[in-house]
Protein backbone atom coordinates (compact mmCIF):
# COMPACT_ATOMS: atom_id res chain seq x y z
CA UNK A 1 0.00 0.00 0.00
CA UNK A 2 2.86 2.56 0.87
CA UNK A 3 4.78 1.51 -2.18
CA UNK A 4 1.65 2.53 -4.54
CA UNK A 5 1.51 5.50 -2.97
CA UNK A 6 4.94 6.86 -2.73
CA UNK A 7 5.83 5.93 -6.37
CA UNK A 8 3.87 7.85 -8.17
CA UNK A 9 4.10 10.98 -5.69
CA UNK A 10 7.71 10.67 -7.03
CA UNK A 11 6.42 10.62 -10.67
CA UNK A 12 3.30 12.21 -11.10
CA UNK A 13 2.93 14.60 -7.71
CA UNK A 14 0.11 12.91 -6.22
CA UNK A 15 -1.19 9.47 -5.96
CA UNK A 16 -5.51 10.08 -6.78
CA UNK A 17 -7.88 7.84 -5.48
CA UNK A 18 -10.79 6.12 -8.06
CA UNK A 19 -14.40 4.74 -7.26
CA UNK A 20 -15.93 3.21 -9.74
CA UNK A 21 -19.75 2.75 -9.11
CA UNK A 22 -20.15 -0.70 -11.32
CA UNK A 23 -23.45 -1.95 -13.18
CA UNK A 24 -23.68 -5.31 -14.64
CA UNK A 25 -24.89 -8.40 -13.98
CA UNK A 26 -22.22 -10.07 -15.38
CA UNK A 27 -18.62 -10.31 -15.14
CA UNK A 28 -18.26 -11.94 -19.01
CA UNK A 29 -19.83 -8.53 -19.71
CA UNK A 30 -18.84 -5.56 -22.31
CA UNK A 31 -18.91 -3.29 -18.97
CA UNK A 32 -16.99 -5.45 -16.75
CA UNK A 33 -14.37 -5.43 -19.28
CA UNK A 34 -14.54 -1.43 -19.16
CA UNK A 35 -14.45 -1.57 -15.67
CA UNK A 36 -11.59 -3.88 -15.22
CA UNK A 37 -9.13 -1.97 -17.94
CA UNK A 38 -10.20 1.49 -15.44
CA UNK A 39 -8.47 -0.25 -12.62
CA UNK A 40 -5.46 -1.76 -14.20
CA UNK A 41 -4.73 1.57 -16.43
CA UNK A 42 -5.33 3.68 -13.16
CA UNK A 43 -3.86 1.53 -10.72
CA UNK A 44 -0.52 0.96 -13.26
CA UNK A 45 -0.48 5.14 -12.76
CA UNK A 46 -0.43 4.75 -9.20
CA UNK A 47 -4.39 5.35 -8.74
CA UNK A 48 -5.93 3.38 -5.85
CA UNK A 49 -9.01 2.47 -7.26
CA UNK A 50 -12.04 1.48 -5.20
CA UNK A 51 -15.11 -0.64 -7.14
CA UNK A 52 -18.56 -0.84 -5.77
CA UNK A 53 -19.69 -3.49 -7.68
CA UNK A 54 -23.96 -2.39 -7.00
CA UNK A 55 -24.75 -6.38 -8.39
CA UNK A 56 -22.83 -8.17 -6.33
CA UNK A 57 -23.67 -6.03 -3.29
CA UNK A 58 -27.20 -6.56 -3.57
CA UNK A 59 -27.45 -2.36 -3.22
CA UNK A 60 -30.45 -1.78 -2.04
CA UNK A 61 -31.94 0.51 -4.38
CA UNK A 62 -35.29 1.70 -2.43
CA UNK A 63 -35.31 5.17 -0.55
CA UNK A 64 -36.79 3.77 2.31
CA UNK A 65 -36.85 4.88 6.33
CA UNK A 66 -34.49 1.51 6.61
CA UNK A 67 -32.03 3.78 5.76
CA UNK A 68 -32.53 5.57 8.75
CA UNK A 69 -31.27 4.09 12.29
CA UNK A 70 -33.42 4.63 15.05
CA UNK A 71 -36.34 7.05 14.74
CA UNK A 72 -37.64 9.34 12.15
CA UNK A 73 -38.14 12.51 12.74
CA UNK A 74 -41.83 12.34 11.28
CA UNK A 75 -43.08 8.73 10.50
CA UNK A 76 -46.30 9.85 9.39
CA UNK A 77 -45.17 12.46 6.72
CA UNK A 78 -42.42 10.99 5.98
CA UNK A 79 -39.95 12.98 3.58
CA UNK A 80 -37.01 10.79 2.89
CA UNK A 81 -34.39 13.91 2.07
CA UNK A 82 -35.20 15.87 4.97
CA UNK A 83 -34.98 12.90 7.12
CA UNK A 84 -31.65 11.19 5.45
CA UNK A 85 -30.13 15.05 6.12
CA UNK A 86 -31.21 14.72 9.73
CA UNK A 87 -29.82 11.13 9.89
CA UNK A 88 -26.22 12.48 8.12
CA UNK A 89 -25.51 14.99 10.43
CA UNK A 90 -26.07 12.89 13.61
CA UNK A 91 -24.51 9.56 12.41
CA UNK A 92 -27.51 7.41 11.76
CA UNK A 93 -27.50 6.58 8.25
CA UNK A 94 -27.67 3.15 7.09
CA UNK A 95 -24.30 1.28 7.03
CA UNK A 96 -24.30 0.44 3.20
CA UNK A 97 -24.93 4.05 2.95
CA UNK A 98 -22.14 5.51 5.16
CA UNK A 99 -19.72 3.39 3.32
CA UNK A 100 -20.36 4.26 0.05
CA UNK A 101 -20.26 7.91 1.56
CA UNK A 102 -16.72 7.31 2.88
CA UNK A 103 -15.23 5.73 -0.31
CA UNK A 104 -16.86 8.91 -2.17
CA UNK A 105 -15.46 11.33 0.63
CA UNK A 106 -11.60 10.13 -0.37
CA UNK A 107 -12.58 9.80 -3.87
CA UNK A 108 -10.39 12.43 -6.21
CA UNK A 109 -12.64 10.69 -8.74
CA UNK A 110 -15.50 8.43 -9.39
CA UNK A 111 -16.54 6.80 -12.67
CA UNK A 112 -20.11 4.98 -13.29
CA UNK A 113 -20.05 2.53 -15.35
CA UNK A 114 -23.13 1.12 -16.97
CA UNK A 115 -25.09 -0.29 -19.70
CA UNK A 116 -27.54 2.58 -20.36
CA UNK A 117 -31.21 1.45 -19.60
CA UNK A 118 -34.04 3.73 -21.09
CA UNK A 119 -32.14 6.14 -21.32
CA UNK A 120 -31.06 6.91 -18.38
CA UNK A 121 -29.07 4.64 -15.46
CA UNK A 122 -29.89 1.30 -14.71
CA UNK A 123 -32.48 1.24 -11.08
CA UNK A 124 -29.79 0.02 -9.09
CA UNK A 125 -27.03 2.69 -10.09
CA UNK A 126 -30.22 5.28 -9.09
CA UNK A 127 -30.39 3.97 -5.79
CA UNK A 128 -27.26 4.50 -5.32
CA UNK A 129 -27.82 8.21 -6.22
CA UNK A 130 -30.78 8.37 -4.59
CA UNK A 131 -29.49 6.87 -1.02
CA UNK A 132 -25.62 7.62 -1.06
CA UNK A 133 -26.00 11.54 -2.32
CA UNK A 134 -27.59 13.02 0.92
CA UNK A 135 -28.80 16.62 1.42
CA UNK A 136 -26.01 18.09 3.74
CA UNK A 137 -23.51 15.34 2.41
CA UNK A 138 -23.25 15.69 -1.62
CA UNK A 139 -25.27 19.11 -1.48
CA UNK A 140 -27.19 22.04 0.40
CA UNK A 141 -29.91 24.26 -0.74
CA UNK A 142 -27.00 27.08 -0.45
CA UNK A 143 -24.02 24.88 -1.69
CA UNK A 144 -25.09 23.05 -5.23
CA UNK A 145 -24.04 23.65 -8.88
CA UNK A 146 -20.47 25.17 -8.42
CA UNK A 147 -20.68 25.37 -4.97
CA UNK A 148 -21.93 21.98 -4.47
CA UNK A 149 -20.28 20.05 -1.48
CA UNK A 150 -18.45 17.73 -3.84
CA UNK A 151 -16.90 20.77 -6.26
CA UNK A 152 -13.18 19.20 -5.45
CA UNK A 153 -14.14 15.82 -7.24
CA UNK A 154 -14.20 14.61 -10.50
CA UNK A 155 -16.77 12.28 -12.26
CA UNK A 156 -17.64 10.76 -15.29
CA UNK A 157 -20.27 8.46 -17.07
CA UNK A 158 -19.16 5.27 -19.07
CA UNK A 159 -21.60 3.42 -20.35
CA UNK A 160 -22.47 0.96 -23.20
CA UNK A 161 -26.04 1.71 -25.46
CA UNK A 162 -27.97 -0.69 -27.20
CA UNK A 163 -27.73 1.93 -30.50
CA UNK A 164 -26.05 3.45 -33.01
CA UNK A 165 -24.22 6.40 -32.19
CA UNK A 166 -25.91 8.56 -35.24
CA UNK A 167 -29.01 7.24 -33.98
CA UNK A 168 -28.49 9.56 -31.22
CA UNK A 169 -28.39 12.47 -33.21
CA UNK A 170 -30.26 15.20 -33.61
CA UNK A 171 -32.23 14.07 -36.84
CA UNK A 172 -31.50 10.95 -35.36
CA UNK A 173 -34.49 8.47 -33.94
CA UNK A 174 -33.46 8.62 -30.68
CA UNK A 175 -32.57 12.35 -30.66
CA UNK A 176 -29.57 14.34 -29.56
CA UNK A 177 -27.50 12.58 -26.70
CA UNK A 178 -26.64 15.69 -25.61
CA UNK A 179 -30.42 16.36 -24.65
CA UNK A 180 -30.43 12.67 -22.80
CA UNK A 181 -27.08 13.21 -20.97
CA UNK A 182 -28.34 16.92 -19.39
CA UNK A 183 -30.79 15.69 -16.79
CA UNK A 184 -27.75 13.40 -15.42
CA UNK A 185 -24.74 15.57 -15.91
CA UNK A 186 -26.25 18.52 -14.83
CA UNK A 187 -29.10 17.50 -12.65
CA UNK A 188 -26.96 14.54 -10.45
CA UNK A 189 -23.35 15.33 -11.05
CA UNK A 190 -22.79 18.76 -11.39
CA UNK A 191 -26.02 19.85 -8.93
CA UNK A 192 -23.24 18.49 -6.00
CA UNK A 193 -20.72 20.18 -7.60
CA UNK A 194 -18.51 17.26 -9.27
CA UNK A 195 -16.10 18.52 -12.20
CA UNK A 196 -17.50 16.42 -14.85
CA UNK A 197 -15.23 15.01 -17.09
CA UNK A 198 -16.95 14.53 -20.82
CA UNK A 199 -19.03 10.97 -21.20
CA UNK A 200 -17.10 7.95 -22.23
CA UNK A 201 -19.62 6.19 -24.69
CA UNK A 202 -19.23 2.98 -26.20
CA UNK A 203 -21.74 2.46 -28.70
CA UNK A 204 -23.48 -0.09 -29.68
CA UNK A 205 -21.10 -2.72 -28.88
CA UNK A 206 -23.76 -5.71 -29.29
CA UNK A 207 -23.75 -5.24 -32.36
CA UNK A 208 -19.87 -4.73 -33.09
CA UNK A 209 -17.30 -7.42 -33.96
CA UNK A 210 -15.31 -9.13 -31.71
CA UNK A 211 -12.47 -6.64 -33.19
CA UNK A 212 -14.52 -3.33 -33.14
CA UNK A 213 -15.17 -4.10 -29.66
CA UNK A 214 -11.65 -4.77 -29.16
CA UNK A 215 -10.52 -0.94 -30.46
CA UNK A 216 -13.60 0.24 -27.98
CA UNK A 217 -11.31 -1.11 -25.33
CA UNK A 218 -8.17 -0.19 -26.25
CA UNK A 219 -9.81 3.50 -27.37
CA UNK A 220 -10.96 3.73 -23.20
CA UNK A 221 -7.44 2.76 -22.29
CA UNK A 222 -5.78 4.98 -24.36
CA UNK A 223 -8.08 8.03 -22.76
CA UNK A 224 -7.76 6.48 -19.15
CA UNK A 225 -3.85 7.41 -19.04
CA UNK A 226 -4.68 10.80 -19.41
CA UNK A 227 -8.17 10.91 -18.16
CA UNK A 228 -6.86 12.64 -14.61
CA UNK A 229 -5.58 15.78 -16.28
CA UNK A 230 -8.41 15.99 -18.96
CA UNK A 231 -10.57 19.11 -18.68
CA UNK A 232 -14.18 18.96 -17.76
CA UNK A 233 -17.42 19.99 -19.51
CA UNK A 234 -18.88 23.35 -19.29
CA UNK A 235 -21.31 24.32 -16.90
CA UNK A 236 -22.84 27.89 -15.58
CA UNK A 237 -21.22 28.95 -12.07
CA UNK A 238 -23.84 29.91 -9.91
CA UNK A 239 -22.68 33.26 -9.69
CA UNK A 240 -24.30 34.13 -12.68
CA UNK A 241 -27.46 33.35 -11.02
CA UNK A 242 -29.68 35.82 -9.03
CA UNK A 243 -29.14 34.61 -5.53
CA UNK A 244 -33.67 35.40 -4.43
CA UNK A 245 -34.56 34.35 -8.06
CA UNK A 246 -32.21 31.93 -9.17
CA UNK A 247 -32.42 32.76 -12.99
CA UNK A 248 -29.37 34.22 -14.58
CA UNK A 249 -28.89 37.67 -13.92
CA UNK A 250 -29.77 40.53 -16.55
CA UNK A 251 -26.01 41.33 -17.24
CA UNK A 252 -25.22 37.43 -17.70
CA UNK A 253 -28.39 37.53 -20.51
CA UNK A 254 -27.37 41.00 -22.26
CA UNK A 255 -24.07 39.54 -22.57
CA UNK A 256 -25.06 36.51 -23.78
CA UNK A 257 -27.65 38.31 -25.92
CA UNK A 258 -25.72 38.71 -29.14
CA UNK A 259 -24.46 34.78 -29.08
CA UNK A 260 -25.70 32.40 -31.57
CA UNK A 261 -25.82 29.54 -29.23
CA UNK A 262 -27.40 28.67 -25.49
CA UNK A 263 -25.49 28.41 -22.86
CA UNK A 264 -26.26 24.62 -21.82
CA UNK A 265 -28.37 22.28 -22.87
CA UNK A 266 -30.70 23.15 -20.15
CA UNK A 267 -30.01 26.91 -20.30
CA UNK A 268 -30.73 27.54 -23.66
CA UNK A 269 -32.56 31.02 -23.54
CA UNK A 270 -34.38 29.87 -26.10
CA UNK A 271 -31.09 29.88 -28.60
CA UNK A 272 -30.12 26.62 -30.72
CA UNK A 273 -28.34 24.34 -27.80
CA UNK A 274 -24.83 24.32 -28.03
CA UNK A 275 -23.78 21.59 -30.52
CA UNK A 276 -21.23 18.51 -28.16
CA UNK A 277 -21.79 20.70 -24.58
CA UNK A 278 -22.50 17.84 -22.62
CA UNK A 279 -20.11 15.59 -25.05
CA UNK A 280 -16.89 17.51 -25.54
CA UNK A 281 -14.73 19.72 -22.73
CA UNK A 282 -15.39 23.71 -24.07
CA UNK A 283 -18.36 22.87 -25.92
CA UNK B 1 -68.13 -4.71 -11.52
CA UNK B 2 -70.84 -5.43 -13.62
CA UNK B 3 -72.58 -2.30 -12.47
CA UNK B 4 -69.73 0.08 -12.76
CA UNK B 5 -68.87 -1.24 -16.50
CA UNK B 6 -72.63 -0.62 -17.37
CA UNK B 7 -73.15 2.67 -16.04
CA UNK B 8 -70.32 4.20 -17.93
CA UNK B 9 -71.13 2.76 -21.04
CA UNK B 10 -74.39 4.04 -21.10
CA UNK B 11 -73.28 7.63 -19.90
CA UNK B 12 -69.38 8.08 -21.57
CA UNK B 13 -69.33 5.13 -24.04
CA UNK B 14 -66.90 3.34 -22.43
CA UNK B 15 -65.45 1.97 -19.28
CA UNK B 16 -61.53 2.79 -18.88
CA UNK B 17 -59.23 1.44 -17.10
CA UNK B 18 -56.57 2.83 -15.61
CA UNK B 19 -53.17 2.13 -13.84
CA UNK B 20 -51.59 4.25 -11.45
CA UNK B 21 -47.70 3.29 -10.46
CA UNK B 22 -47.66 5.34 -7.53
CA UNK B 23 -44.17 5.90 -5.64
CA UNK B 24 -43.90 7.21 -2.69
CA UNK B 25 -43.00 5.85 1.37
CA UNK B 26 -46.13 7.90 2.80
CA UNK B 27 -49.74 7.56 3.13
CA UNK B 28 -49.40 11.20 4.24
CA UNK B 29 -47.61 12.52 1.76
CA UNK B 30 -48.82 15.14 -0.94
CA UNK B 31 -48.15 12.70 -3.60
CA UNK B 32 -50.54 10.05 -1.74
CA UNK B 33 -53.02 12.58 -1.68
CA UNK B 34 -52.53 13.07 -5.63
CA UNK B 35 -53.02 9.59 -6.11
CA UNK B 36 -56.17 9.45 -3.96
CA UNK B 37 -57.48 12.39 -5.79
CA UNK B 38 -57.01 10.30 -8.97
CA UNK B 39 -58.63 7.31 -7.95
CA UNK B 40 -61.48 9.10 -6.66
CA UNK B 41 -62.33 10.87 -9.49
CA UNK B 42 -61.67 8.62 -12.73
CA UNK B 43 -63.54 6.13 -10.14
CA UNK B 44 -66.54 8.30 -10.09
CA UNK B 45 -66.13 8.75 -13.65
CA UNK B 46 -66.87 4.51 -13.98
CA UNK B 47 -63.71 4.22 -14.71
CA UNK B 48 -61.72 0.79 -13.31
CA UNK B 49 -58.51 2.18 -11.53
CA UNK B 50 -55.73 -0.21 -10.20
CA UNK B 51 -52.75 1.47 -8.03
CA UNK B 52 -49.57 -0.39 -7.94
CA UNK B 53 -47.66 1.07 -4.75
CA UNK B 54 -44.34 0.68 -4.94
CA UNK B 55 -42.83 1.13 -2.15
CA UNK B 56 -45.95 -0.85 -0.19
CA UNK B 57 -45.45 -3.87 -2.42
CA UNK B 58 -41.94 -3.61 -1.91
CA UNK B 59 -41.24 -3.25 -5.74
CA UNK B 60 -37.63 -4.85 -6.35
CA UNK B 61 -36.33 -2.75 -8.40
CA UNK B 62 -33.18 -3.96 -9.77
CA UNK B 63 -32.52 -5.90 -12.88
CA UNK B 64 -31.56 -9.32 -12.08
CA UNK B 65 -31.00 -13.21 -13.70
CA UNK B 66 -33.38 -14.09 -10.64
CA UNK B 67 -36.18 -11.98 -13.11
CA UNK B 68 -35.94 -15.24 -15.02
CA UNK B 69 -37.78 -18.15 -13.79
CA UNK B 70 -35.58 -21.71 -14.87
CA UNK B 71 -32.04 -21.60 -16.69
CA UNK B 72 -31.23 -18.74 -18.50
CA UNK B 73 -29.79 -18.51 -21.78
CA UNK B 74 -26.15 -17.42 -21.36
CA UNK B 75 -24.97 -17.00 -17.91
CA UNK B 76 -21.69 -16.61 -18.03
CA UNK B 77 -22.85 -13.39 -20.55
CA UNK B 78 -25.88 -12.52 -19.05
CA UNK B 79 -27.38 -10.12 -20.69
CA UNK B 80 -30.85 -8.27 -19.09
CA UNK B 81 -32.98 -7.80 -22.43
CA UNK B 82 -32.14 -10.91 -24.14
CA UNK B 83 -33.11 -12.60 -21.65
CA UNK B 84 -35.92 -11.47 -20.24
CA UNK B 85 -37.22 -11.20 -23.75
CA UNK B 86 -36.60 -14.87 -24.46
CA UNK B 87 -38.43 -15.27 -20.65
CA UNK B 88 -41.36 -13.48 -21.60
CA UNK B 89 -42.30 -15.37 -24.79
CA UNK B 90 -41.64 -18.71 -23.02
CA UNK B 91 -43.66 -17.47 -19.93
CA UNK B 92 -40.67 -17.57 -17.69
CA UNK B 93 -40.89 -13.87 -16.40
CA UNK B 94 -40.65 -13.70 -12.72
CA UNK B 95 -44.36 -13.83 -10.81
CA UNK B 96 -44.25 -9.69 -9.88
CA UNK B 97 -43.31 -8.88 -13.32
CA UNK B 98 -45.80 -10.95 -14.82
CA UNK B 99 -48.60 -9.11 -12.76
CA UNK B 100 -47.81 -5.85 -13.92
CA UNK B 101 -47.53 -6.55 -17.27
CA UNK B 102 -51.20 -8.53 -16.90
CA UNK B 103 -51.82 -4.64 -15.33
CA UNK B 104 -50.71 -2.96 -18.16
CA UNK B 105 -51.82 -4.88 -20.69
CA UNK B 106 -55.58 -4.26 -19.42
CA UNK B 107 -55.02 -0.71 -18.87
CA UNK B 108 -56.08 2.22 -21.30
CA UNK B 109 -54.12 4.74 -18.99
CA UNK B 110 -51.42 4.93 -16.74
CA UNK B 111 -50.61 7.52 -14.60
CA UNK B 112 -46.79 7.15 -13.02
CA UNK B 113 -47.41 8.91 -9.34
CA UNK B 114 -43.97 10.13 -8.09
CA UNK B 115 -41.97 13.12 -6.14
CA UNK B 116 -38.99 13.75 -8.88
CA UNK B 117 -36.02 12.48 -7.49
CA UNK B 118 -32.62 14.06 -9.13
CA UNK B 119 -34.07 15.18 -12.20
CA UNK B 120 -35.85 11.49 -12.64
CA UNK B 121 -37.93 8.96 -11.22
CA UNK B 122 -37.19 7.51 -7.96
CA UNK B 123 -35.04 4.03 -8.28
CA UNK B 124 -37.67 1.86 -7.28
CA UNK B 125 -40.32 3.57 -10.30
CA UNK B 126 -36.92 3.13 -12.43
CA UNK B 127 -36.51 -0.38 -11.27
CA UNK B 128 -40.25 -0.91 -12.21
CA UNK B 129 -40.10 0.43 -15.68
CA UNK B 130 -36.46 -1.52 -16.40
CA UNK B 131 -38.56 -4.96 -15.73
CA UNK B 132 -41.70 -4.35 -16.50
CA UNK B 133 -41.29 -2.83 -19.76
CA UNK B 134 -39.33 -6.32 -21.48
CA UNK B 135 -38.36 -6.19 -24.79
CA UNK B 136 -41.55 -8.54 -26.75
CA UNK B 137 -44.52 -7.30 -24.50
CA UNK B 138 -43.60 -3.46 -24.59
CA UNK B 139 -41.69 -2.96 -27.75
CA UNK B 140 -39.40 -4.40 -30.42
CA UNK B 141 -36.75 -3.22 -32.40
CA UNK B 142 -39.25 -2.95 -34.80
CA UNK B 143 -42.27 -2.17 -32.85
CA UNK B 144 -41.32 0.96 -31.00
CA UNK B 145 -42.14 4.87 -30.97
CA UNK B 146 -45.23 5.33 -33.19
CA UNK B 147 -45.69 1.97 -33.89
CA UNK B 148 -44.48 1.16 -30.41
CA UNK B 149 -47.14 -2.37 -29.05
CA UNK B 150 -48.29 -0.07 -26.38
CA UNK B 151 -49.78 2.30 -28.77
CA UNK B 152 -53.18 2.11 -27.85
CA UNK B 153 -52.80 3.33 -24.44
CA UNK B 154 -51.84 6.42 -23.27
CA UNK B 155 -49.86 7.53 -20.25
CA UNK B 156 -48.76 10.30 -18.22
CA UNK B 157 -46.20 11.86 -15.50
CA UNK B 158 -47.91 13.38 -12.40
CA UNK B 159 -44.77 14.35 -9.94
CA UNK B 160 -43.72 16.88 -7.31
CA UNK B 161 -41.08 18.88 -7.74
CA UNK B 162 -38.69 20.58 -5.03
CA UNK B 163 -37.67 23.80 -6.39
CA UNK B 164 -40.11 26.70 -7.87
CA UNK B 165 -41.75 26.38 -11.33
CA UNK B 166 -39.52 29.60 -12.35
CA UNK B 167 -35.83 27.67 -11.44
CA UNK B 168 -36.95 25.00 -14.45
CA UNK B 169 -36.76 27.28 -17.35
CA UNK B 170 -34.65 27.83 -20.23
CA UNK B 171 -32.80 30.89 -18.05
CA UNK B 172 -33.37 29.38 -14.50
CA UNK B 173 -30.70 27.31 -12.11
CA UNK B 174 -32.34 23.60 -13.02
CA UNK B 175 -32.58 24.44 -17.11
CA UNK B 176 -35.86 23.82 -18.98
CA UNK B 177 -37.75 21.17 -17.52
CA UNK B 178 -38.55 20.09 -21.00
CA UNK B 179 -34.95 18.93 -21.52
CA UNK B 180 -35.51 17.10 -18.23
CA UNK B 181 -38.50 15.60 -19.27
CA UNK B 182 -37.27 14.19 -23.11
CA UNK B 183 -35.60 11.35 -21.51
CA UNK B 184 -38.23 9.99 -19.70
CA UNK B 185 -41.21 10.85 -21.90
CA UNK B 186 -39.63 10.23 -25.35
CA UNK B 187 -36.77 7.54 -24.61
CA UNK B 188 -39.54 5.45 -22.41
CA UNK B 189 -43.40 6.58 -22.56
CA UNK B 190 -43.19 7.25 -26.43
CA UNK B 191 -40.68 4.67 -26.95
CA UNK B 192 -43.30 1.99 -26.01
CA UNK B 193 -45.95 3.54 -28.01
CA UNK B 194 -47.30 4.90 -25.05
CA UNK B 195 -49.48 8.17 -26.32
CA UNK B 196 -48.34 10.68 -23.62
CA UNK B 197 -50.57 13.01 -22.16
CA UNK B 198 -49.01 16.51 -20.71
CA UNK B 199 -47.17 15.76 -17.64
CA UNK B 200 -49.04 16.96 -14.09
CA UNK B 201 -46.28 18.92 -12.46
CA UNK B 202 -47.21 20.08 -8.92
CA UNK B 203 -43.99 22.62 -8.25
CA UNK B 204 -42.68 22.65 -5.03
CA UNK B 205 -45.65 21.55 -2.64
CA UNK B 206 -43.56 21.06 0.26
CA UNK B 207 -42.69 25.10 -0.04
CA UNK B 208 -46.49 25.93 0.08
CA UNK B 209 -48.86 26.87 2.38
CA UNK B 210 -51.78 24.73 2.92
CA UNK B 211 -54.08 26.54 1.03
CA UNK B 212 -51.75 26.69 -1.82
CA UNK B 213 -51.27 23.23 -1.69
CA UNK B 214 -54.99 22.91 -1.55
CA UNK B 215 -55.48 24.40 -4.78
CA UNK B 216 -52.73 22.24 -6.64
CA UNK B 217 -55.03 19.12 -5.69
CA UNK B 218 -58.31 20.89 -6.64
CA UNK B 219 -56.49 22.08 -9.89
CA UNK B 220 -55.90 18.24 -10.29
CA UNK B 221 -59.52 16.80 -9.58
CA UNK B 222 -60.44 19.82 -12.21
CA UNK B 223 -57.59 18.25 -14.78
CA UNK B 224 -58.23 14.42 -14.04
CA UNK B 225 -62.80 14.84 -15.25
CA UNK B 226 -61.52 15.05 -18.80
CA UNK B 227 -58.32 13.86 -18.91
CA UNK B 228 -59.23 10.82 -21.08
CA UNK B 229 -59.85 13.24 -23.75
CA UNK B 230 -57.04 14.77 -23.61
CA UNK B 231 -54.60 15.49 -26.69
CA UNK B 232 -51.71 14.06 -26.40
CA UNK B 233 -48.21 15.50 -26.59
CA UNK B 234 -46.47 15.73 -29.62
CA UNK B 235 -43.59 13.15 -31.02
CA UNK B 236 -42.33 11.89 -34.56
CA UNK B 237 -44.15 9.29 -36.64
CA UNK B 238 -41.67 6.46 -37.01
CA UNK B 239 -42.54 7.05 -41.00
CA UNK B 240 -40.79 10.12 -40.95
CA UNK B 241 -37.34 8.29 -40.30
CA UNK B 242 -35.28 6.04 -42.81
CA UNK B 243 -35.84 2.37 -41.76
CA UNK B 244 -32.32 1.81 -42.42
CA UNK B 245 -30.40 4.43 -41.37
CA UNK B 246 -32.55 5.41 -38.69
CA UNK B 247 -32.21 9.29 -39.74
CA UNK B 248 -34.82 12.07 -40.32
CA UNK B 249 -36.08 11.16 -44.53
CA UNK B 250 -33.89 14.07 -46.84
CA UNK B 251 -38.07 15.17 -47.28
CA UNK B 252 -39.11 15.88 -43.86
CA UNK B 253 -35.91 17.30 -42.84
CA UNK B 254 -36.64 19.92 -46.10
CA UNK B 255 -40.31 20.21 -45.59
CA UNK B 256 -39.10 21.50 -41.93
CA UNK B 257 -35.70 23.57 -43.16
CA UNK B 258 -37.71 27.14 -43.15
CA UNK B 259 -39.15 26.54 -39.97
CA UNK B 260 -38.11 28.61 -36.68
CA UNK B 261 -37.70 25.40 -34.15
CA UNK B 262 -36.97 21.92 -33.92
CA UNK B 263 -39.39 19.10 -34.59
CA UNK B 264 -39.21 18.22 -30.56
CA UNK B 265 -36.46 18.80 -27.90
CA UNK B 266 -34.55 15.75 -28.71
CA UNK B 267 -34.81 15.90 -32.42
CA UNK B 268 -34.28 19.84 -33.17
CA UNK B 269 -32.05 19.58 -36.09
CA UNK B 270 -29.64 22.28 -35.05
CA UNK B 271 -32.88 24.58 -34.06
CA UNK B 272 -33.63 26.31 -31.14
CA UNK B 273 -36.46 23.70 -29.10
CA UNK B 274 -40.03 24.19 -29.86
CA UNK B 275 -40.97 26.06 -26.71
CA UNK B 276 -43.28 23.76 -24.17
CA UNK B 277 -42.48 20.61 -25.99
CA UNK B 278 -42.78 18.21 -23.69
CA UNK B 279 -45.72 20.29 -21.35
CA UNK B 280 -48.65 20.77 -23.72
CA UNK B 281 -50.01 19.01 -26.14
CA UNK B 282 -49.85 20.79 -29.74
CA UNK B 283 -46.31 22.61 -29.09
Amino acid sequence: MEIITVVPFLTMGEAKKVLIVFAHQSSGSFNAAAKSAAVEVLAAQGCTVEVSDLYAMNFKAAATAEDIKGDVKDAEHFRYQEETRLAWEEGRLAEDITAEQTKLSEADLVIFQFPMYWFSVPAIMKGWIDRVLTCGFAFTKEKRYSQGLLKEKKAMLSFTTGSLESMFSSTGMNGDMNVTLWPIQNGILHYCGFQVLPPQVFWAPSCASPEARTAMLEGWRSRLQGLLEEKPLSFISLDCFDPKSFQLTPDVQEKHASQEFGLTVGIHLGKPLPPQNQMKAGC
